[in-house]
């Protein structure tokens, strides 16, 4: 099978960019993630794109040959659209193009533009991830989901909120440093479990913030790195997906995600990996529970052991399996249709060396990354590897 | 390669449904497929799902998982979206998806909901497929854009009104005995020159309506289908995807579609065949002047002398090279993200004799699919042939 490289990343700063539109930030990550590449723009065959809500939040559809033109490339490009796993199917689609043989040098991203709508019009278009007519009219929100997702671990497994308020604190610690992230701002304990209640028992501190941004990455295969003679250390050698009802109430449990199960396990099998062979990990913390589940999911912890995880130093900076190093979609910040492929961009940066975090993660040789949709009704994940 | 072949497909009747909702007309297309291929919802590995404008008409996005449901199969599914080439670009990566050797038994198709839209809604909801700084802010329509690309094509070329009324009149009277059509109902030359202007040259019987309907096609592998003693004749033998500028000021010509020229040659080599090969083809013709250009970007006209194909009898059923005998998106309507997969799945009716209009196309074994989006910044082209 063909080798898939990765021969530049590029990212726009995270954070509230109200006046600019769509394809001017899809431009800046994908120039960047060009540049860093040094790829001839002939040699692009074709544009993978994830963008969740730009019908809503600017009228705009078919963003596929905006996403191109933007990136100054005469190829065809297709947007894919997964709710927040947007940028990830993206990746995924063009790992697999690769794969096959068909391609040798595409773009993958994606893009969001959120804040320049108010906070009720921006929470009724992210409801559009969830199933209108048995969750969105009977009043579901997002975080009063994974409120009930938090509960139900709770029940079955144990844990508190002050467990999660940890995973918020060493997101918010790794964001310090990363240039990208919306909140490079350390948080306490004590200020995740006094910020104001959202849904019981995820408070403001548990959930990622609104975010403008996007993400790009050149994916190459082995043979055109190889003879183009590029610096592309880090491989994508596992790709998989799964599906799950979209709505909540059609689940078996609400505190497990067998959508992201059947992704980790189809990752790994693909990259003849397992669990313990994991040196680093981004996750979908989407809410501070979001990254508990994220964790047992990939196998990383086995189910009702990952709410201490962070707690216990584990997943920290210092701790044995770094998780989030890039800040996480808590405080790098949660453009959604760019999250899938800054995950992987921000785990190329740790693999290679030259991410702010990198000293964290020196000796790490495999990164995991895990992009949800919805209540992870559609997961992705892939295994990243330095070579040579 | 692995062959790709079709074991079912299903169609909702093309039309007027505003009391039904979008996952029960998927369900009803993909339940149809399913029960024509009789394959094991077990054997199933993956969705791949088109749909334009749900974000707008059903405040639904990441459909995606609600295809799969609706479809009854436990499988990740992807919603792809590329306006009105939605479902093309969902039967091109199911194609790829078993080429590549990936996956055996893949569900692909397409759903829109429009017509529970009013007028106004459904125009601008249609008009985030266009560019909308600079074609929608500066008052473009899709009617608008086509008729510039009619009246460049008549400057350049040549062709009149008339021209471009006979393939309306073609298309009505191809969709008579389809019974999935919208408008089963014969309309004369007279009729369509002399309905009510939209955008001169292009009057309202030269535009496709306002439909609600779904599309599903089941794709098995060669391997897989003998292995099961499938009835599946019919192969998609190649597949082409093409881009271009999304708004029309940025092309270099107005009468032509390079972006379904490229798909179109792509799909071509693909299978190994040239336009000579072809005996039948689906295209296009959101409106008039849109079936002309198809004709010419898929090499069955020389350019500027397409005009006048169905003037001169060559594309109607009588013809040499029948086009839309399923009546086209004129006639059999064009619910935006069903399209790209109803070509498909007429066409493979077509082929296996079984379509009200097969004995038009008795000894046909050839056929091609063009499906396009917006102003053509997006195309797919399949070919289909007659295996045995």
């Amino acid at each position: 099978m063909t080798d898939v490289r990765i021969a530049g990343v590029g990212l726009t700063p995270f954070g509230r960019h109200p006046e600019r539109t769509g394809r001017d930030l899809f431009a800046e990550a994908a120039l960047a993630a060009r540049d860093e590449a040094g790829v001839s723009r002939d040699d692009f065959e074709a544009v993978h794109y994830g963008n969740f809500m730009g019908a809503l939040s600017e009228r705009q559809g078919h963003q596929g040959p905006l996403a191109a033109e933007a990136a100054g490339l005469d190829a065809p490009a297709t947007r894919h659209e997964s709710a927040c796993a947007s940028s990830g199917i993206a990746v995924r689609e063009a790992v697999r193009g690769i794969r096959s043989g068909e391609h040798d040098v595409l773009l993958a991203g994606g893009m969001e533009r959120m804040t320049n709508l108010d906070t009720a019009a921006v929470t009724e278009s992210l409801a559009i991830a969830a199933d209108e007519l048995f969750e969105v009219r009977a009043g579901m929100t997002f975080p009063g989901a994974y409120a009930l997702m938090a509960r139900a671990y709770f029940e079955e497994f144990g844990g508190a909120r002050e467990d999660l308020a940890h995973v918020a604190v060493k997101n918010h610690a790794n964001a310090l440093e990363n240039e990208y992230a919306q909140y490079r701002r350390e948080v306490s304990v004590a200020d995740v479990l006094d910020s104001p209640p959202v849904a019981d028992p995820l408070h403001l501190m548990d959930s990622c913030p609104i975010t403008d941004g996007a993400s790009a990455l050149v994916l190459v295969s082995g043979e055109y790195a190889d003879e183009h003679g590029l610096d592309a250390p880090v491989a994508v050698t596992g790709t998989g997906q799964g599906g799950d009802n979209l709505a909540l109430q059609d689940r078996t449990h609400l505190n497990r995600t067998p959508a992201a199960e059947k992704a980790a396990r189809e990752a790994y099998d693909d990259a003849g990996r397992t669990p313990a062979d994991v040196d680093v990990a981004e996750v979908h913390d989407c809410f501070t529970i979001a990254e508990v589940l994220a964790l047992e999911s990939l196998g990383l912890y086995d189910e009702g052991e990952a709410v201490g995880a962070a707690r216990r130093g584990e997943t920290t900076r210092e701790g044995r399996l770094p998780v989030n190093l890039s800040g996480g979609l808590k405080a790098k910040g949660h453009p959604v249709g760019a999250t899938g492929g800054a995950q992987v961009a921000e785990m190329v940066r740790l693999l290679r060396g030259d991410h702010p975090n990198s000293d964290a993660v020196s000796d790490a040789r495999v990164g995991v990354t895990h992009n949800a949709g919805g209540t992870v009704a559609s997961a992705v994940v892939h295994v990243l590897e330095v070579r040579g």
